[in-house]
């Protein structure tokens, strides 16, 4: 077992039933990208299952973990190798980073802090920009090995989904992912400061990702818990996590969120500069945001969520919602605007918060403030007016280099929902969307994980990159672990219904072991390929406990006598006695020579 | 509280913040149509919200409710007042029945029994003979005015949806039920013999329903458990219980479960043909089908699954499928036409069932004994052809005046469902629609309630008119209490997604209520209206347990500085001190005019 500070205790585990495997690159030799792989019982007669995997080393039985040292920082190198940054001194941190907090109530500093890197002379060393030149880095080619999962290239693939005019390729080489890259189809958030990364891509020709929210708020939750919880979410497939921290403390939490983190950490900054300025929303200004800015980004922070979009004339037009504004950074700066009577200093300082981004490479998250926040208010001309702006603001990134994707809704009823994906593709040029669900009715507060997957599988299918997972506290308090690992199984389901539902090439393989292991009785296998290995397995082991009713032809939902499954091997299995040509020129016209099986065919129940 | 005899313990009691209220008939002025009515706080000043309810008599605190005597019968008024009908001596239940149960082991014979009803000489008494007769039946008043929830006839309704041709009317009236009836659009499951039912209906013009399936399996659970979660699915929201009991004892549980529903019961009576000869298909015959049949008819099962569409020549289509048949009775049939090399004596005795069914009004639910059991094998051969032949026996049914509807998948991924329903439509001439799910992926064990959820709601948007429920315990053992809770509440949401999207005009008030009751922080009211108002109020209640926290501007998801509600809620108190020219305007050309405000606006965190 690995090395744990009582400090903070995390799930460092394998996943029960699968290994973790390491594919080299071609290009970039030393990559190791990581994989779950799944044995199957030799009665299967078929190779391991690999599965994409973004937990990172804690599932690696061979990592060494210390929570108190972070991850190791492999990526550091080839962002050195590039010869394009710098270390710099640092924004030195001050007390209002972490909200004043006193000594006693404050969570320690992270104790192993990385250099600072920064471009060198006003550079763009984003993906972006090496896409653009026609650069293959690292990070590129790790992402198509990662999609790939192990299939050949010349693996024959079956393509029989709707992609609603996606261009997915039937295997992702290094020079596709370049591609979609430099034309901003996809992004791979990736900031010179997260040396712990493992690189991933958000695009519409990629399989679809999920981001998971944790976070304390002044209410609730500490450093340790929200450290657990991103660990605990990547083991259930998160592929990329916001930490949205809101209280005091903010500023060490979120170093030991990076430094411990393999997947991209997104932020909202305006909530770290409203807590500067003690959550008065009139008292923000452009210096202040800044100066956030660059403290999150010289500490790794991958993507920024900045609600830019929320424009002084489009606040009017919330006023005869239900639920009005919804957003907390939309309404934050809603009230900025309203109190000032100007435009949105992110707005109008857009540029200068560009040529802060493409020194670090820290993606934009174009944040939807104005997304609706009940089935009443979605796609109205608030929502839209914003999807415009948004669609200004890419190209405005675009030509600084900066990667970018598009947040989207929300609540939205089911007929409602393909318009949001149509929209987006047009405003935005193709640029990423990453939307939050969306939920598919407002009635089931305890249950939006539900009301939303459906959404969100949906939306996934027509053409959104990353579905930002609902809990089931939405709406009703912060998440605990437990609902954090419910957030992410339900949108991993969704996401995988989207990949499936697109013909992704890499999708179904999948499915089909799973179901081969289902049909065969081989219950290990059904429980180890599973989303969850361990729930699969106690929910089973309820009613038949012992290790024979592993290999048993039946469960306890319909008892060894009543089980299709196994009356259907009889019925192959008999069938296979016929004559070639008896089974092959139909059974319908043959019955006559069928004759009676003599065997013993069912078992009794006891 | 009510009365129990220890033998059965139910949940017999008030849904939180709810009030049980009933609304009488016109045509028929004893009618008692029940309703979940939510009165909001004063400050809403809004009339209370009234919603559909399925839970019987079980939630009404002046109901007494004693399961040793089952539910009032007082549809047997509205059966006998037909004079179609006449008390016969019924079929001596014999110890086959009860699959030869010991005495010790033998569920007590239900000490309440009715009298068993059956149809003068050859009539048919089902409610599609009336309907064309032009008559309308107290069951369907009971449905119009259930359906439209009491909205005044006259008042405006918004109709947003897309309905892919569905005919929705704005007011449900009985003349409207009874033509939906007669063109069989839809059913009024209603065995005479159910004299405890609430009636509804299922068809696409109708609210999308939802059904629990329960039952035993020779492996685990008990009578008592099996009527208790009859009760506990109904509470939740299930419009049909199908009893899937496989073990001994089959006969005394049905009687339990009918005696004591508010609800539709549905059987698969082959699975109690198969028990009587002891698990062996081959041994199965028409006679003692027949015989179940008429054993079930008797007991007031309201629809028979009747897997007559897997027929002989169809089997060896599903010779390379990755999970064969997956049907129980699709699977029972499939042997037994095999191993007698003859077509299904279901197929060849379809008319004589039909001669059955009509004397009691039991419906058809045409089974789908072929459906795909993986989504390698959505939409396939196998499972049209038999779609076809499930489109012809339909015919059949209503040349009898038997009421029918048509099961379908399954598992299937987004993109094949659509195909699934507009051949459905087309096969079955608009005969309802009964889907289970479809799971929309395979890996999921454990979490197939959400898989499914997501084909269901899409399924039930594109026109499916009831739902059948998977749990979470689906491919892995028999659901328990919380699987059927989960199960029914995770449907329940796809039902009213799918009302949304079809633009149903009773579904948005609800959505609407519970989002101002959300915008307004009217905490109580959230909870009330929720699908689950105990879930909601307890997940709420992890964090902010103070009675104080019910009337907070704010919950520990955010906390009081980051709701964005509450900082909208602001805005908008700062934009009403405008001058109302001011704001309707437009603030974008005004900015200028904005003062700064200078109330105290954020409370601080603590």
């Amino acid at each position: 077992m690995n090395v744990h500070k009582p400090i903070v205790t995390v799930a460092a585990e394998p996943i029960p039933g699968s290994r973790k495997v390491y594919a080299p690159g071609v290009l970039h030799p030393d990559l190791r990208v990581p994989f779950r792989e799944v044995a199957l019982h030799p009665s299967a007669n078929e190779p391991p299952v690999t599965l994409y995997d973004s937990s990172g080393p804690y599932t690696d039985p061979d990592a060494v973990i210390d929570i108190d040292k972070g991850l190791a920082r492999a990526r550091e190198a080839w962002v050195m190798a590039r010869g394009d940054v710098e270390v710099v001194q640092g924004r030195e941190v001050k007390p209002v980073d972490n909200g004043n907090v006193s000594a006693e109530r404050a969570t320690p500093v992270f104790p192993n802090l990385p250099k600072v890197l920064r471009a060198k002379g006003g550079q763009a060393v984003t993906q972006l920009a090496y896409a653009r030149r026609g650069i293959i880095t690292p990070e590129m080619e790790f992402i198509a090995i990662r999609e790939n999962q192990r299939r050949e290239a010349a693996a024959e693939v079956l393509r029989d989904g709707e992609d609603f005019g996606a261009s997915i390729p039937d295997y992702v080489t290094p020079e596709f992912v370049r591609d979609e890259v430099a034309r901003g189809r996809a992004i791979i958030p990736a900031n010179i400061n997260h040396g712990e990364l493992e690189p991933m891509a958000i695009g519409r020709n990629f399989l679809v990702k999920i981001n998971a929210n944790i976070g304390n708020s002044a209410v609730t939750s500490s450093m340790a818990e929200e450290v657990d919880k991103m660990v605990w979410a990547i083991r259930w497939g998160a592929d990329n996590v916001m930490d949205l921290s809101t209280g005091r403390n903010i500023h060490n939490i979120r170093e030991w969120i990076i430094r411990n983190s393999p997947v991209p950490i997104g932020t909202v900054p305006i909530y770290q500069a409203l807590e500067k300025v003690g959550g008065v929303a009139e008292d923000l200004t452009w210096e202040i945001y800044r100066d956030t800015l660059i403290e999150q980004a010289e500490q790794g922070v991958d993507y920024f969520t900045i609600h830019a979009g929320v424009r002084l004339p489009f606040i009017h037009l919330t006023a005869n919602r239900v639920t009005g504004i919804v957003s907390r950074g939309g309404s934050i700066m809603a009230k900025w605007c309203l109190s000032h009577h100007k435009e949105s200093f992110l707005y109008t300082h857009f540029e200068e918060i560009c040529e802060i981004m493409k020194a670090y490479d820290v993606s934009f998250s174009l944040g939807d403030g104005l997304r609706p926040g009940s089935i009443a208010d979605a796609n109205d001309k608030a929502q839209f007016a914003e999807l415009e702006t948004l669609g200004e603001l890419t190209k405005v990134a675009w030509k600084h280099d900066v990667q970018t994707m598009i947040e989207g809704p929300g609540h939205v009823p089911m007929h409602k929902i393909k318009a949001n994906m149509d929209k987006q593709l047009k405003a935005c040029g193709e640029a990423p969307f990453y939307t939050l669900g969306p939920l598919t009715t407002d009635v089931a507060p305890g249950y939006d994980h539900i009301t939303s997957a459906i959404g969100a599988a949906m939306i996934g299918w027509f053409g959104t990159a990353m579905l930002c997972y609902v809990t089931p506290k939405e709406h009703l308090g912060l998440p605990d672990r437990k609902d954090v690992k419910d957030g992410v199984i339900a949108y991993k389901i969704a996401a995988h219904a989207a990949d499936l539902a697109k013909g992704h090439p890499s999708a179904r393989a999948w499915d089909d072991a799973l179901s081969r292991a289902r049909f065969e009785f081989r219950w290990e296998d059904q429980f180890n390929l599973g989303i969850d290995p361990e729930t699969a397995r106690q929910y089973h082991d309820e009613t038949l406990p012992k290790d024979a009713h592993k290999t048993a032809h039946f469960c306890s939902m319909c008892g060894p006598k009543f089980c299709s499954m196994k009356i259907t091997q009889e019925v192959r299995e008999y069938a296979a006695g016929l004559a070639p040509n008896e089974v092959d020129a139909g059974m319908a016209e043959m019955s006559e020579k069928f004759r009676e099986t003599g065997g013993e065919i069912y078992v009794p129940a006891e």
